[in-house]
């Protein structure tokens, strides 16, 4: 079975990576993006892109995939942005 | 000196990290935040503590540094989300 410490871990790890799931939703609705920080999708996108990377240098199938998944979520969110401004 | 590889992920975490910041500051000066999904935040701070935890449990500084930022900053957006709307 897993130990409390691996549930911690494998909750944080859905968490973190869903999370952006709802603002895409919401960005992609109401197709209204004013509030949203250019600058900071822009940061994010990049640097789960280098985590994606680097997953895959050092072999891990765990950074490989979440940051798979952020980086696409993430990029949704910028794209809506630049189109929505 | 550093391996490429270190420096991939160095810039990752930098970025992934600092990247809420602008958010932050964005919504703190214009005080609207109708286009940021709450959900999100919800779900982000949780899994950003969570994360937090877990550095402190495997003894991670890297993981404990990088979530307790994670976790101010997702905490300051969800707060300014809650307070105007």
């Amino acid at each position: 079975m897993f130990s409390m410490i691996e549930i911690i871990g494998f909750t944080a790890a859905i968490c973190t990576t869903s999370a952006f799931l709802p603002q895409v939703i919401h960005s992609f609705k109401t197709k209204r993006t004013k509030d949203i920080s250019l600058p900071m999708y822009i940061t994010l996108t990049f640097g789960a892109a280098m985590w994606f990377i680097y997953g895959i240098f050092i072999h891990s199938l765990q950074i490989i995939l979440t940051n798979a998944v952020t980086t696409i979520f993430s990029f949704a969110i910028l794209t809506l942005k630049i189109k929505h401004g």
